[in-house]
């Protein structure tokens, strides 16, 4: 494989050999690609990966939504793979270890964020495809591929009992929805939790909210989804968003809200439905900008936040209290030649909750 | 004085002679006006005014801008005077102590914001003037006057020491700003902390802050008042808004921003100069809805709220600490005869930075 690009830089050809599923050009289509990692260095962990969930923003990255995107690209950032090899200074892993890897491969270790444990705002994130690693000038190669090598600090044990594929969605999704409600601390018995939009998010929300012992809340614009809510997912009360009888009986009752939702929507109503000092996050992330009254912020001291990912060891602390208390993603295990199709559904909303690509055994050379 | 009348109901004719000053229309002229006020009742304090505050929102109620007026109407709701009766049942404080009244004489009891500390938030409040007051069916009166009968448990005590006619503003202004600090924990030495804005609200904010031992930054749409936020109210920096440059070279530096400005303006710039997980709390109140993308909350897990006054024993608990700290508001003390013109001169923002009203030694029934 030729060198790669990156800008005036030329990175150097790398000398391990991987496999994975790239997109070449805007039109998103993923097809085999062979391509290269570097050694395992002396904190690098080397996973065979097993599984790998396809989240949304891979779909954004493949068709350049973001005017980012460095082609080749290899998506994927909710992996759990085996351990195969470790580096000489690394302590907290070994071989046949089941781990996962999520967003970030690294960061700058010495900002507000890093020091902080929100390694997901550290201003020069590593993150796990479509980054350039500072180190030797390389794109990142996401998890639609057979193997990868990671610093061990960015390495997340999975916790023994958890099936490895349903887990694989935590690792994004999970963490995105378990690090707000930590930090905002909407996770104690007994609160009251909303969450807006029921999709890959959304759902997790609704089942980390159950697992916090809280009453639960969906929240969506589909009244279909109600079944889904109560039965599915055992969540205490679904709202339709439109209905204004239902959205007027529940307003003042919610500690807080999660919101999924990324396509435009008004948040002023959601508002009024949080107890004073009440919180709503942004996790989904709607193109317009939000329309906010002062007023609907001020009377009742009401808190819109936005949050992104979580740190590192938010996620361990996520994955480990997921493995208590059972919580795993909804998912559809596809093979690796299904992914193009997935992503058609995906874009349609047509997946319950997570496509997660059964790499292991599905993802070979001759695909 | 004929009996009130409020939608269908009669309010009675109530027993104690009070003298204020009143607005009767739209003009918000206050001109003098003979009235009443009920008994002591076992847990009332009855107050000898001796100083009331001129907060903005007086000047809006004046003018019915909030369209909610109920005329006559006696502002005042930054209150300080002397004990003159107490009722039976009232053990916290004796004749002849220093005492206030802020925006609140009563409230349920028993919702979310009573039960947790703020009444401010009770969805039923009394406030101290242009309220309806559900024992009697009277329209409450605030503080342009001689006299008031508050219940106990909305009266607070003024630390020795302080001077009552600075200490005013604090009862409206000070809590305004303090809550919110207290509630999202921006009140550590050490932190950084932006006030957008100085006028009666932010001044007292910076003295707040800098009481706190907390680096304060002011960020203005006005050059000119660079000379008064650093030289006069002790603040480390400063920054005009316009100037994309020092903007810019702020970015990812402030631990929070209370903002007080009521003008329209962008958040984004604003939000840009938190650190992650750094909090911009509105206590302005702007008539347009805030234009917030997503984005800029959801990178670096940013946080915009809202807060309106503060509960009672937040607002005692600030006034001990302006106590212990010294931090006053600067006032311009009047004479009951100036307040319309006072009011003129606060509609365009004509005050260092506070009216306040010597009602005890300037209003006279033959005013």
């Amino acid at each position: 494989m030729a060198a790669l690009t990156n800008g005036n830089k030329v990175a150097p050809e790398l000398p391990r050999k991987a496999f994975g599923l790239a997109a070449h050009d805007t039109s998103g289509l993923l097809s085999p690609f062979p391509f290269s990692r570097r050694n395992n260095g002396d904190n690098d962990v080397t996973l065979k990966i097993l599984y790998c969930g396809i989240c949304h923003s891979d779909l954004h990255s493949l068709k350049n939504d973001w005017k980012n995107t460095m082609y080749p690209i290899v998506p994927g950032h909710e992996i759990v793979g085996e351990v195969t090899e470790v580096g000489s200074k690394v302590n907290k892993f070994k071989l046949g270890d089941k781990v996962g890897i999520g967003c970030l491969v690294n960061s700058c270790r010495s900002c507000h964020g890093c020091t902080t444990g929100f390694e997901n705002y550290c201003p020069v994130p590593i993150f796990t495809y479509n980054s350039v690693d500072p180190e030797d000038g390389t794109v990142t190669y996401g998890g639609y591929s057979d193997m990868i090598v990671v610093n061990q600090d960015f390495v997340i044990r999975i916790p023994e009992g958890l099936p490895l594929d349903k887990a694989a969605p935590l690792l994004c999704a999970g963490i995105t929805v378990y690090s707000p409600m930590k930090y905002h601390r909407l996770n104690a018995p007994g609160m009251h939790l909303g969450v807006v939009g029921l999709g890959g998010l959304g759902h997790v929300a609704v089942k980390f909210g159950k697992a916090f012992g809280m009453k639960v809340t969906v929240i969506s614009s589909s009244p279909s989804k109600e079944k889904e809510a109560i039965e599915r997912l055992d969540a205490d009360s679904f709202l339709v968003s439109s209905n204004a009888e239902q959205m007027k009986a529940a307003i003042f009752s919610m500690d807080g809200i999660i919101n999924t939702v990324s396509a435009s929507h008004s948040v002023v109503p959601l508002l009024s439905l949080l107890k004073p000092n009440g919180k709503m996050i942004m996790v989904g992330l709607p193109e317009k900008p939000l329309e906010v009254p002062a007023f609907s912020l001020i009377m009742g001291g009401k808190i819109l936040a936005g949050s992104c990912i979580g740190g590192i060891a938010d996620t361990q602390e996520m994955i480990d209290f997921a493995g208590k208390h059972n919580v795993t993603a909804d998912i559809e295990l596809i093979s690796a030649d299904y992914v193009n199709k997935a992503m058609e559904r995906l874009a349609k909303a047509d997946v319950k909750f997570r496509f997660v690509i059964d790499i292991a055994n599905t993802l070979k050379p001759n695909i």
